[in-house]
């Protein structure tokens, strides 16, 4: 028997919770711990032996140990197909993905703990005011760029939820914990309404799954 | 008749040259054009036409416009099979994919263009500096990581070139850039140079495509 799928979690990380709400789109059962980020569980030897880059979240699933959440998601698309997360076409798989990287590699990782603690460090004199300067500046700009890429459907392609739409609630989730100004980005903001009334998103919402 | 494929480029970019590297792998014929970061090219509003987000590549094929590297390369692997840029089974993909992510998702981004020159807005005293500390510590902080990851063999996974591959090259390329200390990082600079003797990898080098 396979052991029960095993996710190391934060509830506060965007790309965990990615990951929780792939799981939940696909109905995997799966048991959870979380790694405080803030306390820096992430690096002690016992995680980086699970993730050497210190992040969250990783995945036990099937005998394997996976880390890298897109990484992740395509695995559990590729075994799990139902319902699918990319659409049946190369042409709209590329657009899903153009859109979800447009999160996952050209916001996210710039606003990471990691990134921002350091803008941190180089600012002694007004530190949390160089944090909020930051992640509103990088949050605004990729956004802005977003909004012009989506499409006119309920999601961010299409009428059904897919890869894009799983980078984009987070990212949304992000902008509002640091007050980014989101009347710019009407579709933006009507996607992640959609997405919120389906019981995988909210499921996997940070308040949901934040440690008592 | 389709046209020809149509890349825009720009030699400096890590993001195009992980296309180039695709596209020469995969044996794709296609015309080119620099689209000049460093002039500002990018910000023109024809280039944002092509794509909003105001990046290189954005690659012409089949009719359509693609953008974001990772999710064209992925089209180009999904489209033209030969030689295949994942392994066959999910359990590889997964592992190639973490491996890419690694770079694309948590270095590239923090060292782009715009982020640098941020980082260099916010210390008007030494700019230079101030972008020399930030890309030291992040590619290095990333590379370390990476070094830890890679399997045994003469490429980042197994012993034929992949989609990590095609992200690390970039990435070291842009490390001796910026005067990183790879001594800690043997096995990425083995694969690295093992790359460079494929004429996929030799021939997408900045140094072979810079405009005269």
């Amino acid at each position: 028997m396979t052991a029960r799928p095993f996710l190391y979690d934060y509830w506060r990380s965007s790309a965990s919770y990615r990951v929780r709400i792939a799981l939940n789109l696909k109905g995997i059962a799966h048991d959870s711990a979380s790694v405080d980020l803030v306390r820096g569980d992430q690096r002690s030897p016992e995680h980086l032996d699970r993730n050497p880059q210190g992040f969250v979240p990783a995945l036990r699933i099937d005998g394997l140990l996976l880390t890298q959440s897109l990484a992740i998601i395509d695995y559990l698309d590729e075994t799990r197909p139902e319902p699918p997360l990319l659409p049946p076409d190369a042409t709209g798989r590329a657009r899903v993905r153009a859109l979800a990287h447009a999160v996952a590699m050209d916001i996210h990782p710039i606003c990471n703990l990691h990134v921002a603690a350091h803008v941190m460090a180089r600012h002694p004199d007004a530190p949390e005011a160089a944090r909020q300067d930051w992640m509103v500046h990088f949050i605004t700009r990729g956004l802005d760029a977003l909004e012009r890429m989506v499409g006119a459907g309920a999601y961010c392609y299409g009428d059904t939820p897919t890869l894009a739409d799983i980078c984009l609630v987070p990212q949304i989730y992000n902008a509002r914990r640091w007050g980014v100004d989101l009347t710019r980005h009407p579709r933006l903001v009507a996607i992640d309404a959609a997405c919120a009334d389906l019981p995988a998103f909210a499921d996997a919402h940070p308040d949901r799954v934040k440690p008592a």
